[in-house]
């Protein structure tokens, strides 16, 4: 069950609210790098959660917290906005001044949809979508899905950090981009408990002798021109799970040209691709 | 440049034709752990890559052989439909055999939609979504994007491999299984290559004193009970990344709670939300 | 800032675990009816309020109440799933009974990407969409959109709560309609304190007399036959706004035709489509 | 059946093309708060309709106004983009006059996609969705859906005649904005016929008996500081549909923590998750 | 402006309800081959439509009869589900009989979300996309984008023709694929108008001297194995526009391996990023 | 199975990069009308294919090529992106300057989430979607999906064409607009040899004499004001395919005003529905 506190996790101040920079916000509230995916990918890790509890409960404590970064996002969005209203005040001698605003670069929707405040979508408007929740029931896999969250997003965090000059926004982001640092970490020592690199390949609970295991940790290229073998960690030595050495390979054709049946009579394909399949290659 | 063989990377066989089988390879093609997603995302991380030339030269390598295997699967959807096609002669007394047929669990647009071939979708009909293509920028979080990737998508190959006796799907299977985990290997030697946890925090290139360092190493909880610090690597001890030490810390309000100005004329709000703030709380 | 406490808000028991009714429950997550659509708007509609902050409040505390809806409805779908199991343990004779089970009507994504676990998407695994998070910046359409939830919100509960025989999901189900009696209450006493009908036409703001005030209390019939003036509330007496007369009229066009200029030359429109208009009507 | 006369309903006239205005009025087209999506609603709320004809009958009357609304939209974004073609022609000094265009705030797709005309999407060029369309079978829901979808149409129609000042754009908005007028009341008199407040809770046709009814009219507060009980309709005396007393009460947990049973053997969950599920807590 | 008959265009009967074909119907509704989309498509070419006023004309004619296709289409979903109905009431020992439909191929939102009323929807629930609405201002474009949806629209058709034994459904299944016909043929005879085969390549109206012209009429093999040209129309004799002449050619890169230049720091790409170039080939 | 050159298909420079112009060219990248589409489309349409293999050897030859033509594209939009790196770098002495970029009409994501690079989204940053890929398995139909695709596709690098003065962008475009010359001439020159017109009605393979002939080649007119037949090619003569004769009639409907059944109990209309059908009219 959820509660509330009515004060924000960390001190949300606009010192010169800008209307462009409430557009650039919105990628880390409803984009795909943004809080809300994190927050339901780690309650519905925690809600799916099978196995040791401590997971589960480490999941739900950092979820709830990521609605906390959500609400300070949208609360400096809709601070950033009342940028918005000065200009419309100030300038009204302008013919149409919240035409001009918009077309500055602000969401258009920020005023014609939300009257000024933050919506569930990313920096060009397109909205949050919830098949980038992700949480497979394997745990490595999902705190590998977690990691590359907190990795995308504390990138995204230190260009928005770059993108602005207002100290409290900046100081903001600090705060987000420090919970990101932790966020990393906590996913990463999650890994660690589950054995690092030798708990791959994931899942590890699939026996591995089902493989075709000539092809298990072979780089394959596919360059026409069959250049040498480059030197890389992963061509050569053992593999980085230790259960494997890593060999190279020029890609060729295992398998054969395909072969369909002719079309079926109920799926009304065109009458001239009925003909008999010998006849026509 | 792109070329292609008219012989697949690896053999498709499919012994009985099963449509219902079909429907669920979809997730392996259009879904979010599908071969579409890690091919455009392995080619749009190469054609963006900035820095040295050999990761775009090996993930150039591994987006290519990806399409072979978005080829595989379809042509593992298309055998499979055949089975419909069975069953619509031989039941033929049966009243409309195509909707049994559908009925059972078959994707009905494979039938109405394509006419019995494989579509850009994923097994519940949802189109791919370019919005899955994560390529950032920053070479490790792509590296963490991709073991991710071929974390769920080996999962969810697996999961096929569990929910089929037909020796050619499960041989097929058992080489897209072994190649998932090579390219899982790949992408962690890419991520030793560039010092393996000591990456962390991502980006490295963000200098960590501007971040919020009080907060940066923290696990915070949200649990409203006030719990004991629980016994878990995240808790104690130096941190993943090397940088820090875990501290434990139970969450409370930093900050305080927001005032948003009332709304400008212009926004149309209602009369009633017009009033004078102070009066009002 | 938010917290939690790791019990759920209302008992989830499920006495017959039934993958098919996991995914109905979908619906009541991840679908436009659903949780996190009503979480997401209470609280954007909380963050982003202007006006007296009473209603802030409110719609702060009654959406963190919806996480812990969504909570409890992933955890049912968590427990129905586990029939999934009890299914291929029993029926291991079946060639594939896995398949069989899918086939049955359950989400294949339920196992396949979720290993039998909830996703942010709805009964036809058709992801959330943050566009549904409506919060306009005006409080009374606010309530009418959430009083629009809680009604087909309530509606999708009764079906579902029709579709089990499961006395352990009944009671949930109990739960959960009793809460959008509340809630729909709850919105009409913001309504009913706004004004009741007479804070229509919403948004009240704006000056009705910039409307076209000749149509704005007129029923436009558009019946190509001009039926007679039906016996109904909206054609007679005074308007339920109290600003108007009730009128009806059979539509008729008062523009014309539209014209528009011709393509322009970077426009690369059809050479045929650049003559003179003059000479083409 | 349909049928249609060339002449618009209303005048459509354009003083002063602007192609960024034609971008502002896309949302009222393809928007969730526009055209498209009320025109299919009230088209599909008729078509499904069940019970008294007359509600199925209005519903098709203005449901078929809604066409003629997206035609004179559509036409007022045609003649706004001529203004792109002045521009072009005029300032043909400057190196890539389109671009600038383009770049001062218009949707780029007016002119790459669509040849300077309107498209089937919002302000931000995010496709009009169908999940949007609101028939849920029962007509006291849908009659909400309907007064919250002409509530926000209507704020989005202010917000856009307060964006131009061109006499012709305004004269059409303060058409539509009539109508929405007309079209709240219209449907606010359905809700007046099917008994106001007492309709609900929707929908009324389920036993209210089987709800859990000691919460079926309480305010939950979900505040962790427990404030006092605040003053507001919402809180005390009969309660809006007149079937209870309002209540005020402190949320609490009123279920257990949940336990979910360990991962099945297929799902392929990570070894260390396949434990014994008391030996983990 | 539009208008309407309460009756519909042609009579929709279904002698046997069945909420299956319910579900396969929603493919020419909401489907991407389906009436909503040619509907909107029609009328938007014809409502942005520039150049001679007979095109608009048609296009507007037909773009209203589909309007009336989408109503049949609706009227039958409505009709089929009523079966749903029947076995609720017949089967009322079973346990759940309204799983037991859903389950046996019925979408679950038929019943959940409609109330056993049509969609906005595919035959999977995937929602209508205003995406597939193309109007490009080209009118050769638009016309080949309007066979291509009959082409489609009457081959789904025919499809749902074959999953039927009801003689009502047929019936109403043929109606509109002699619909399908006249409309295929019609965009034909704009085409024809506007020089058939010589009105390419569209758009005519860009210069040809611009093009590359090497590669205008050249059939690109990309097969490694560089086979013999084939026979075929498309390799030998005068190009179909009657402007070029067709070659046959092997693919080879004309173009160099891209460089990019290295990352800007304001990107926070990985510090191992940043090296000098010319070093890291 | 694919192979790659490391080079590109043609040559792209850019003499001055345009992060705006970078924006554009997502349209051709990621749009409906761009590359990812056809590239998808032909591949998907060559691994469905069924009948002739000729068809299916060409359609894997273009669809190959297409990739490279991806490939061009992301290298065009990275390096225009260099440009906003120049900016950053020159105007420092501005507050923030990678704003002032990106208000200026930049995609913001292209800095926020790709670190300057392409992403597989549209010109507003919608992202790619796999239901635009059409492989309908009826050969005529897909073959007029193609054209289309290459008729908006070539108008589309036109109007890229027309929009940039950067002498290395528009010999880029010179090529691929021939491509696409050749790519319309290739599948009109498929359309021939499966009979020209005479290959409709598409599904050619359908039994003619089940349709509803009596409007099969019947223009029908939906104007209220029965407008006298107009000179045009589809109201007179023998139809496009051959085989009828083109009539020209006022439409009435054929059919009756639909009657449902009232609501079923377990649908949960409001109680106000389930009154007796027949008094209610």
């Amino acid at each position: 069950m959820f509660f509330h506190d009515r004060r924000l996790q960390y001190k949300v101040r606009v010192d010169k609210p800008n209307p462009q920079f409430a557009r650039l916000l919105q990628q880390a509230i409803g984009g795909i790098e943004g809080e809300i995916r994190v927050c339901l990918q780690y309650l519905f890790q925690a809600w799916g959660n099978r196995g040791p509890a401590k997971y589960r409960n480490m999941l739900l404590e950092t979820g709830t917290e990521e609605i906390s970064h959500i609400e300070m996002l949208c609360t400096a969005v809709a601070l950033n906005l009342e940028g918005a209203k000065g200009s419309i005040i100030d300038e009204v001698v302008s013919s149409n001044p919240v035409v001009e605003q918009i077309m500055g670069g602000m969401d258009p929707r920020h005023y014609l949809s939300a009257g000024l405040a933050a919506m569930a979508a990313d920096a060009n408007g397109v909205p949050f979508n919830g098949s980038w929740v992700v949480a497979s029931g394997n745990l490595a896999a999902d705190m590998h899905a977690n990691v590359m969250a907190e990795a995308t997003g504390r990138t995204l965090a230190t260009r928005l950090w770059e993108s602005t000059t207002d100290p409290g926004m900046k100081d903001m982001l600090a705060f987000l981009i420090a919970r990101d640092t932790m966020h990393q970490n906590q996913w990463l020592a999650v890994l660690e408990e589950l054995g690092g690199p030798s708990a791959h390949p994931i899942p590890n609970s699939f026996p591995q002798e089902e493989e075709v295991s000539s092809v298990a940790y072979s780089f394959i290229s596919t360059n026409i021109n069959m250049p040498e073998k480059p030197i890389a960690r992963w061509t050569d030595g053992t593999s980085i799970d230790g259960k494997g050495v890593f060999t190279y390979e020029h890609g060729t054709p295992m398998g054969e040209e395909p072969m369909l049946a002719p079309p079926i009579r109920e799926g009304y394909a065109q009458a001239e691709q009925m003909i008999n399949k010998k006849d026509n290659i």
